[in-house]
């Protein structure tokens, strides 16, 4: 039921919620966990647009940061006992979300939600309405 | 995690499958199910304000209707060894389900999403969408 999770995690404090979430899970059977964080493709292209550094370095910056943040998570899991995958990557975040979804065949999704915090929000829906409107498996949203 | 449930159902076939994942999470802990309809308010008063009929014969209908359907579902839950309440109850669904979250204290919400389901609900969100915006307690979202 919660064999394999699906986290994708922005590293705000509802994505932080959602990690202990998951680590209480284990006694309902969680084992294995995707932990993934996903570059924002339309705030990279804005940013590189203009940018006065090199692309690749930029690219390489958020990439090292976005490792930065993940290992610990991914040692934390470990630690608990969980086996774990770690996956970053630079698209739009809840299509990416549904893609590894479906090619890791997770058996739930487990996300923080922040509520609407912006106009684009409040009309269009959050990174996590997004992925509860198409995705396939649970999710379990946690504030 | 999962012991005392919020189960709000409209009597659909998502809310169905919502209630096949409750009866899976008893190995997860669940252990009470507060068994909710609400009969819409809106829908109430436009069928009242049109009616030919005795407003209070058409409430005590729909009352008897809602009742029909939710008795077996409290009956399956207790044939599995769920402590269960039921609720019925008119009023606005988002309003009245974060109500019993709190009155009742319940430590998740599992619903059943459809999708939006008219125009107003792409602008306005759907009922889960509601509660998820708002609700303090995990939800977790069956399709």
């Amino acid at each position: 039921m919660f064999k394999k999770i699906l986290y994708p995690t922005d590293f705000s404090d509802v994505a932080h919620s959602a990690l202990d979430f998951i680590i209480r899970l284990k006694d309902a059977g969680a084992k294995e966990v995707v932990i993934l964080h996903v570059i924002d493709k339309g705030n990279f292209d804005a940013i590189a647009r203009y940018a006065t550094k090199d692309i690749l370095e930029i690219e390489k910056n958020l990439e090292e940061r976005a490792m930065a943040e993940i290992a610990p998570i991914g040692e934390r899991l470990q630690k608990k006992g969980f086996k774990i995958k770690i996956l970053i990557s630079r698209a739009v975040p809840f299509m990416e979300i549904l893609r590894v979804e479906e090619k890791e065949k997770v058996s739930a999704i487990v996300i923080g939600s922040h509520g609407a915090s912006n106009i684009a929000e409040i009309f269009l829906g959050s990174v996590s309405e997004k992925v509860i409107r198409r995705a396939k498996t649970p999710v379990l949203v946690i504030r």
